[in-house]
């Protein structure tokens, strides 16, 4: 019998081997590839939506949501691949007769790193799991996938492998561009991401499973990126016009917290405010709503017990003290929601407040003024979202608060809640340490296809030797910058 | 006094509050503080090309030569900035009609990072150190620099944060935008990399060097981005019928690594043929040019002693002999051009071998088929570049082996050495591990800039708080990717 790290040799072995036919197939073969994979995702979408449910505890409403998103994301990355302008070619024409020296042709364009590690979302046991977002952007830029199983939903993961595999095989892909490792040990994720031939890493979960494979890549003698989405709190600015006049704000609140059982990554964990009169009423509001909410079943018993845990340490802390919680369910398996509350002052003193945790919880942070809620601001750590709440006029007086939100988060939202990720172009998932453990790269969207690609420069190559994308007549008609222009025309070499 | 440490946090803390004001300071005022750091250059050019001699021993013409490329990186940032298209701005306009829920308007462009630790090289004292491409690509970005003086050039860099702190005060840039730290102990560089503050990290040279930055950044709790271009051989193909037709490939691959005692890069420091005539009759003449070779003074004594060693070192691995040598100098300080040959398999068996001599040496390796110099092309690590000589047909017929070299490089060249880079859009100066610690960034180029920023969306932001960038009108006329089109419009809103 092989040790795991045999296993995990042979594995990345196969991926490299893979990347090097995969890597040389153009754009619209692999948007076929995954086009197949959606289609597949489509046809077996009853069982596969029913094992995700089985293993994940969430609602069929949601399962449903999510094979539609999963295919949605699969399609809209088989579409930007077909399209083409995702590389961002650039072209400088040379020239022969150029004094002293001749200038050199150069055409650049986005390629593909490596084979990528993916490590799935127990959140999202489909949309951001074995074909979810990570497996398809990095198929996409043309890198092979090892996806490592979930150990909260292995039936679910090992079914929709078997469709990839389907998928991969119809459409005439190189064997093993996609590969399944059923094994949920912490040891074989480590060898994965030590392991030579690795050339990238997504994952998407704890802090604390973050940071160990950061830490696993940071022992390798060559680095290499780790894309890890791990913990926000999503704090919420509400300015006092818009507490006293916006009537719908208790109940968007109370539904944004207790949205999926609190289990979304963009979960509102903070709610920050001067107080007030306006302030007291919203929270009488929103501690009805708590009150009344019903406990459901959480993703699994670990995380249940997870959330009960930091929960309970969250309450303990000083000055901490409960607004509204919901009756807790007899079984431990149910998340039952709290939202608690606290002084501007405890909270600047006790970096504890500012973690995340996870589940229908959130903490309310009640500043005396102006001041200390931009101390508040200023004493968080990265995230996701930052949330905005405030009249026309108090955003413009509140300005100096707002950009040091900005600061601290990838996305700000006005007046609106942080969960709803919307998957577009000009989304962006993602946000400074802790939130992920790079800033500069979404999760969500099409850009999410730029954290596995790097440029590559031909100088002087011969036309037959170039890519599509860079050749003179630009036969895929996609959009390119030559000599420092934005153009879609073909170019016209004189030599 | 303060101690070091108390140094670095004053330094930094200043770093952060100068990030502060000038993340908000738009591109075209940015733009003219980059310009009058220009001006300012070109006012003191003579004072700064000859303190810039003293210390680096290069000649005057070069010299001269890195002050205008100096001057010109910094004014094609500003250009960049002041037309503002590199912000990649994206909007999905919204649509509060959509069912079941409203679609919210996301707005995206790049903005800072934050303070950026720049280490500067000893081979371009000027084009990339103080005033060089990392600073002005991050000064570009909207994010504060904090250089660290280079020990190998104290007064040239002393003057040149002085023409920088100039143009800060005349162009109205926030105090402390950019800072010079002038200690050249790598303790301070250390604690630069590891303070909380620092939010990103570029370094040129050693491998040593930068792999020490690396370790320093992987011991913080919060990883940063250190973008280090450390070391590459820059390997060279030269296939059968281009090393009999093209007389000029002698004296060029000469010409190449003679280039500036060989201290570029670039510099090609490994040699790949097959077993022949051509061959041979290639390596008489190449021997003969190095053999005339005159050696000239290094950057410093240091640099010589570590090429002597490395060089003295590479001579003694099994099978390798010398091919020519120019006669030592009496003066240590000065460099004597060297190429040695060995074969294949001694190549391919030990690592040492790949490993970068700065100065001018090169490796022949002599393969006895393709097949062996595929295996060479396999056994190699990432490179800034890699050439191939060959005629249309070779480069055909030898498609195997360009597709290994090109995944093991950032930049191919045809027929053509890889010294002498040129500046521009398309142009790649980067690659795979370890010739950089990042091989989706380059140093060179307009795109330096991506390494010092992230993406940020404003969902629903009323329009007075939108950047220019963002605004519906496209006050600035750049081009964006409005609802999945490329536009140089503006955005007419539908509500």
């Amino acid at each position: 019998m092989m040790t795991t790290q045999e296993h995990v040799d042979q594995v990345m072995l196969q991926a490299g081997q893979a990347f090097d036919q995969y890597r040389n197939i153009d754009g619209k073969r692999r948007a076929a590839f995954l086009q197949a994979i959606a289609d597949g995702i489509q046809a077996d979408a009853e069982i596969i939506a029913k094992l995700a449910q089985e293993e994940s505890n969430l609602p069929e409403a949601r399962i449903k949501g999510e094979v539609g998103r999963t295919t949605g994301q699969l399609r809209a990355f088989a579409e930007l691949i077909s399209a083409g302008h995702w590389v961002q070619a650039t072209i400088d024409t040379g020239d022969t007769s150029r004094k002293p020296l001749p200038k050199p042709d150069l055409r650049k364009m986005l390629v593909p790193v490596g084979p990528i590690v993916v490590f799935g979302a127990s959140n999202f046991p489909l949309a951001f799991s074995t074909a979810g977002g990570d497996t398809a952007s990095a198929l996409a830029a043309g890198c092979s996938v090892i996806v490592k199983s979930h150990p909260a939903h292995p039936r679910t993961s090992a079914k929709v492998a078997e469709v990839i595999k389907t998928a991969m095989t119809e459409t005439g892909m190189p064997p093993f561009v996609f590969q399944h490792v059923e094994d949920s040990s912490i040891e074989v994720g480590q060898q994965l991401v030590r392991h030579p031939l690795t050339k990238g890493v997504a994952f998407t979960g704890s802090r604390q499973g973050g940071m160990a494979l950061v830490e696993a890549a940071a022992r390798r003698p060559e680095p290499i990126p780790v894309f890890a989405e791990m913990s926000s709190v999503n704090p919420i600015v509400l300015l006092p016009e818009s507490m006293r006049t916006n009537k719908e704000l208790p109940k968007l609140l109370a539904a944004s917290v207790l949205q999926g059982v609190g289990q979304f990554c963009t979960n509102p964990g903070l709610i920050l405010a001067l107080r007030g009169e306006g302030l007291d009423r919203l929270l009488d509001e929103l501690a009805v709503e708590i009150r009344n909410s019903v406990p459901s079943k959480m993703l699994h018993r670990g995380i249940a017990r997870i959330y009960s845990t930091l929960k309970m340490i969250a309450l303990e802390q000083p000055g901490v003290s409960v607004l509204a919680a919901a009756a807790e369910a007899d079984d431990e398996a149910f998340g039952a929601a709290t939202v608690a509350i606290v002084s501007a002052s405890d909270f600047i003193s006790n970096a504890h407040l500012s973690e995340e945790v996870f589940g229908p919880f959130s903490l309310v942070v009640r500043c005396e003024n102006v001041k200390e809620l931009i101390e508040v601001v200023k004493a968080l750590p990265g995230q996701l979202t930052g949330s905005f709440f405030g009249t026309a006029d108090e955003i413009q007086a509140y300005d100096a608060l707002a950009r040091e939100l900005q600061k601290r988060c990838g996305r700000m939202i006005f007046n609106g809640v942080p969960t709803g990720v919307e998957v577009c172009k000009a989304m962006h998932h993602g946000g400074p340490f802790p939130a992920t453990t790079d800033a500069r790269f979404t999760s969500v969207g099409a850009d999410a296809i730029y954290r596995f690609a790097r440029p590559f420069s031909f100088q002087n190559a011969p036309e037959s030797w170039l890519p599509l994308e860079l050749q003179n007549e630009n036969p895929l008609q996609i959009l390119r910058c030559v000599d420092n222009e934005w153009t879609f025309s073909e170019v016209m070499v004189v030599n």
